[in-house]
């Protein structure tokens, strides 16, 4: 099955906007077994969708659009679709019907402008939307298909495994595709490779792996296509061999989510201090359900008063040393147990940027301390990047430190 | 001056990374005021590549093309536009110096692989490159541009701005587009633009307005070409006029660096105590740079126990009430603004999802409160959406109550 993508959107030709939508669904297709042959962006006028469209629609089977059905748009996107399927555009009681059940907290709210989301072409299937007030839509002509979707991205991420890919797996019964992800932590993706050249070098023939690094994570997702199919537990399963010793999790994960797992299965309670990071470690921490079992809560010492009168770090020790330091970083881990109460804690001080650096404290310079029962240990980083880089780092790193310390030493509660 | 953007490179068509390029050079061009009426990726493949220059060329006066051009592919694309040039490559002595030059250290590194790199399209002018072994190319014909880039970001935020803009800006010399952005806060899209209905449609010929919205923010564009651009500055003040009551301000921006810019002006500090945002509020605060000037810190108090002993949240009350209560949230914002001694404080406490609802208290149920100088308030909501949603909505939420609270009233210090 071939693909093509279409995102409408004068935002994002004006580069104001990164067009995440794409990516997203390519990703999706591409796990499908689908081939996307290519991904266009246009400007949001009948002319440019016209010629999009017809340009498009014989490069590929299918064909999604995103963009362009927002409640303040003039429906450009809809009737240059009614127009090119040859329709015309008529009220959907059922789409009307979702909208109020939407707004029925608040009906008043259901104005004019939202009403025209139930406006759409007559032989479109109307996906529904629950993130949002523009629907989806499923084309079908010629046994090719078109699928519109609104251009936030939360709703098309909600949209398209809910609505789109379940109905392409029926329609396009010959996709044959199949994967499995392993997630690899601490070691990088080079090293990771060479030692699984052997591995690689033996798969059977429709089997790939694929290297997908993010954010100090390795993703591995080993695909096997038709006949090796069959042969892809097999597969896993020596993957899984060739990693022995390494950290591992199977499926695709987080650090965040991959910490979650661990946290559960130790017992431990958690906590953080954090200076630099400024609430990051807690976010990414809280951003996993059901982290109320394990973490107990954070401070954010952003001010010295702070770390001072709230993780008791000695003052003295402030000034000798700086917020910059060893000693700080492990007195914010120890007063973080000691004021929650947890049984580990990863406190972080440094300098984000990107002012505020000197030379013998550049600029991604981070302290970063792990306390727990009988342990204190602190490490010194330099990341080096933008502001947002240096906090996403020096979160995932705290992390990493924070899971190793209670993997190393489970909590058995009395 | 119209412009298009084409990306090669199947690792884009396969989702496994992000089209940065395009939104880069696209947001240059707009900026010089060229208008960009296409993006589009395809395979590196010499048909793709030739189909995408053949029906791209048309389209604008100037191309520009990124990817496609490293030492390990096979010159597809330096073939293709050779091909679609009518030219044939040949060795560009210059561009081999300039290897040379660039490998002076390590002369052993100057490779078979590398040195390909000083094989050219005949025709084109050789765009050096100090990022990167890939030069740039660019290519006249009819008056039109072409521009090959290397796919590299880094290499194409360095080659665009200092080889490509300043011969663009010669070449074309009637470049002629503007806009002004105003963010507005606390409207809905839907509200926002039947209140903007009758500007909108009195704006004058060659002027657009269009909605952005964003995270609970809208950021409105107003673009005029041509000869409406003497009238950009009239139609920016009748649209604040249109505005007037609603929280604006000029410019694009986020609620974080909104906030920011209010708080820095209003010489006040503030805190925080998140209970089910996590940490997240900190870290909006803490993600723009300087805001150390005015957030002291911030108290995740996740488990009762930090609620209670560091907060000091009365147990009798929060056992009455339950944590998600009007109670439980003043008094935690009055906790915070006392352990770090802050002007204003905000605290959250509510069901962020997706376990943990009640009939009375459904997930998305969130208590916010602010408490300052003589002040304290608290309003609850309900959210509804998925765990992430109800974190990011309630953070934005209680920094926008934050901002209010602290526009009311300024802080003079002594």
């Amino acid at each position: 099955m071939k693909a093509s993508i279409l995102t409408i959107g004068d935002e994002i030709l004006l580069g104001q906007i990164l067009d995440t939508n794409s990516r997203f669904i390519a990703r999706e297709l591409s796990n499908l077994g689908a081939e996307t042959v290519e991904m266009r962006s246009v400007a949001d006028t009948r002319t440019e969708i016209l010629r999009a469209l017809q340009e498009m629609w014989p490069l590929a089977d299918v064909l999604v659009i995103t963009g362009g059905l927002g409640p303040t748009k003039d429906d450009i996107t809809k009737n240059a679709l009614a127009e090119f399927f040859h329709t015309t555009l008529e009220f959907n009681p059922t789409v009307y019907a979702w909208l109020e059940e939407m707004f029925a907290a608040q009906p008043e709210r259901l104005n004019a402008y939202n009403k025209t989301q139930a406006i759409l072409p007559k032989n479109c299937v109307a996906l529904r939307n629950l993130k949002g007030t523009a629907c989806g839509m499923w084309f079908e002509q010629n046994g090719k298909i078109a699928v519109s979707l609104p251009g936030v991205p939360f709703e098309t991420e909600h949209l398209f495994p809910t609505e789109v890919l379940p109905r392409l797996k029926t329609h396009f019964k010959e996709l044959k595709l199949s994967y499995q992800m392993v997630t690899v932590y601490d070691i990088p993706e080079a090293e990771l490779a060479m030692r699984l050249d052997s591995f690689e070098r033996n798969l059977p023939e429709g089997m790939r792996l694929a290297y997908l690094p993010t954010a100090g994570l390795v993703r591995l997702r080993l695909t096997a296509k038709g006949r090796a199919i069959e042969k892809l537990t097999q597969s896993l399963s020596d993957l899984q061999q060739a990693l022995a010793g390494l950290s591992f999790v199977e499926g695709e994960d987080t650090t965040e989510g991959i910490f979650a797992q661990i946290l559960k299965d130790s017992g431990c309670t958690v906590a953080c201090a954090e200076s630099c990071t400024g609430g990051h470690i807690a976010h990414l921490i809280t951003s996993v359900p059901g982290a109320s079992n394990y973490f107990l809560g954070g401070i954010v010492a952003y001010a010295n008063t702070v770390k001072i009168h709230v993780l008791g770090v000695n003052e003295t020790d402030l000034q000798t040393h700086g917020a910059v330091s060893e000693t700080v970083a492990l007195q914010m881990a120890q007063g973080a147990r000691r004021v929650t109460g947890a049984d580990y804690a990863v406190a972080t001080t440094g300098i984000a940027g990107p002012d505020g650096g000197t030379p013998d404290k550049p600029v991604g310079t981070v302290w970063i301390a792990v306390a727990g029962p009988g342990l204190a240990h602190a490490r010194k980083f330099l990341f080096s990047h933008t502001r947002e880089r240096n906090i996403g780092k020096a979160s995932v790193t705290a992390l990493r430190m924070l899971m190793q310390a209670v993997q190393d030493k489970s909590c058995q509660k009395a």
